[in-house]
């Protein structure tokens, strides 16, 4: 590897959005217009999509107040994918358009799935003789990345998450004389960390705060056990805010709602799980009113109500992935480590796309409490830090005001390409 | 009437919490301090319950930090319920307990059932000769009271949807590669009011802007006509989205939903609007992608996303129903109206109580468009201001802080009631 490397950037964003990925978009944009050796900085649309059919647009010619504005816009200002890439004809027609268009540089923000196609091009490349740096940029409301200690968009969909959960407690205490079981049902398809992360809703950190029951993809789940559980809270509290993760398995390892339908990548379609929770408890709990609220993909993109500590560290990992590529790394991903100190310090490192890729990082065994219904102090300590600060996002008309790109394409130089 | 009646005040809430109505309670206490003529303020804990079964708070006790805290605070701080004066006996013990406090000015926080019960107690202490001024203070996210111009709550539980459609849009515009539909459901048991404020959503007001299909309890719902509209949306656009109200009926008038559950006022529970939806798009277009969201209660407690205006407006009606009451009226409720100026302005009136109670105001026929699935011009002029403005909630710890009041109690004088 040389430093001397000069040419152009791509960035591209994969997968499920999040409130912070255009964060991470910014800082790249931000730290590229610092170093010389870059010359244009490029955008794919749609992920490898954008790639494959030669749809880029031309960053540095947005302005300035879109690229602020990213920082606190949700969705993918890119526009995402879940295509796969899927022959070796899709790689090489992706090292093909990077060579047409002096691609030295590129960017892909995105969860396992996409540090996995990350890593594919860069071996690609890098077998084809054609120099290309290669960075991942971590993202995922899951956190289920392996090696960082947590993923950008994490704290952010927690924090939505806890504000709602605080909220519905207030309302629910208020109607104090009904017997009533309130269940949230929130994002999670392997890993139970957002589940687990609304522990910290709980105000005083006592058994009679919200939430009360949190049901992880990581415990099997059992009925009998559930409507148990549930009945002792009732006894102690006029209701029972239940808190279970979409990704809920039974002993076998079967989603408890388990459908058919499954996306590209051979995951399940899930949803549904606190229609299934509150059936069980209508037919063993008949007296008792059973309430479900599901925020669905809202709280993806919840991003009036972000966590500035996961912004500015999503913009951070934006920035530290044009640094490390000007510096020469190749096929590493930027991941965030978390400093030994009491005070909370997050900085970055560097890790081997391929040992990031397609790992699920479960939410620790050890951090489950034993009742299996909660967590423990020392997961508390570790999420807190990651919720602090809000994200001062404009309104106008009484609404968020968030900014679209003005995507000015980039002149295509290739015959049309066809996806499989 | 008389101005001179001296005595104590008694404020209540009743039916389901808003955003804003311990704004109202705020405004009640606030201006009760002012006026010579008020001695004790008390609170009664669980709406009508509280006073039959004798248990009130002392408001005047309470730090002024927490009355402050009230203006964000969702919920109902002092507790709510749906019990019904049943019986002669009933009304005869709510006179009863408000003699024995010398309560002279009684309040209610509520809806049309609440300012039914209001009107009852009202005529209750007429008959019985007791003096004692009621004033009614509108209450509800369904915005469909009579008289007013709208309700205090509305205006919040508007703003928190249009947020959170806003996103929502940018997150599935982002997704840009699959036909998808998105259902979200919004509250809304007879009146299509939450679910035509959505509409304001629309960034500039274009077609290709969502929310693209709104369905109203006032429109019979019709499923071969919504299928072939997603269909036509989905022409022009990637994503197709939905809000529906929890409230819709069919040509017949049934609820689509209709479960065989009845709350004690005779309301059918409803809920599962958007699975509804989703069976059918399932049905009749398989190739295409169908996700919900539902917020549920969680959207009437948003105050985290609240409205200035709606606050503002939910503490000038408890204001001036303090100021009524001392000015010698009763059997009234504070109404809003509109200024007929551009500039928005809003004042109060006061309305006979037994005009308000239990009538419903509908959405109306002539701000429904002609395709029957959005809203006209002259609704979104109607709407917008009441979004306006954003309540600062502190933050603590990451999350919103939200005040719980310390109630003290006040010694009972009466002897247990049991409730029917």
């Amino acid at each position: 590897m040389t430093e001397e490397l000069t040419g152009n950037v791509l960035v591209a964003q994969s997968g499920g959005p999040t409130s912070v990925i255009n964060a991470s978009l910014a800082g790249v944009v931000t730290e590229a217009l610092n170093h010389d050796c870059i010359e244009e900085i490029y955008g794919a649309l749609n992920g490898v999509e954008g790639i494959l059919t030669e749809q880029l647009i031309d960053l540095a010619n947005e302005s300035q107040q879109n690229i602020r504005g990213l920082c606190h816009t949700p969705g993918s200002a890119l526009g995402t994918c879940r295509y796969k890439l899927k022959s070796e004809q899709d790689f090489d027609r992706a090292i093909e358009v990077c060579k047409a268009h002096n691609i030295r540089f590129f960017f892909y923000i995105g969860g396992n799935d996409s540090q996995d196609t990350a890593d594919k091009i860069s071996k690609h490349a890098q077998a084809k003789g054609y120099e290309m740096r290669v960075i991942g940029i971590p993202k995922t409301v899951d956190n289920d990345l392996v090696v960082t200690d947590h993923c950008p968009g994490y704290g952010s969909v927690v924090k939505f998450l806890c504000s709602t959960i605080r909220e519905l407690a207030l309302d629910h205490e208020s109607m104090g004389n009904h017997d009533l079981v309130s269940i949230v049902e929130v994002m999670g398809r392997n890993a139970g960390w957002i589940a687990a992360g609304t522990s910290i809703a709980k105000r005083r950190n006592q058994p009679e705060d919200a939430p009360h029951i949190i049901l992880l993809p990581e415990v099997a789940f059992d009925a009998a056990y559930f409507v148990s559980q549930v009945q002792e809270v009732l006894k102690k509290n006029k209701f029972c805010l239940v808190v279970a993760s979409e990704g809920l398995v039974d002993s076998n390892g079967n989603y408890v709602t388990a459908g058919s339908a499954q996306d590209s990548f051979g995951h399940s379609q899930l949803g549904g799980v606190g229609d299934y929770l509150q059936k069980i408890l209508n037919d063993n709990m008949p007296s008792v009113k059973v309430r479900t609220c599901k925020p669905g993909h809202s709280q993806r993109a919840a991003a009036h109500c972000s966590s500035l500590t996961d912004s500015n560290e999503a913009f951070m990992c934006g920035k530290k992935a044009v640094q490390a590529a000007v510096a020469g790394e190749s096929g590493k991903m930027v991941a965030l480590v978390r400093g030994d100190s009491d005070k909370y310090v997050c900085e970055t490192v560097l890790a081997g796309l391929s040992d990031v890729a397609n790992g699920v990082k479960h939410f620790p065994e050890s951090w489950i409490s034993e009742d299996r219904i909660g967590v423990s102090f020392q997961f508390n300590k570790y999420i807190l830090p990651l919720l602090q600060g809000e994200v001062k996002v404009p309104y106008e008309n009484g609404m968020p005001s968030y900014v679209r790109l003005s995507k000015t394409r980039v002149p295509q130089k290739l015959a049309p390409y066809t996806l499989a």
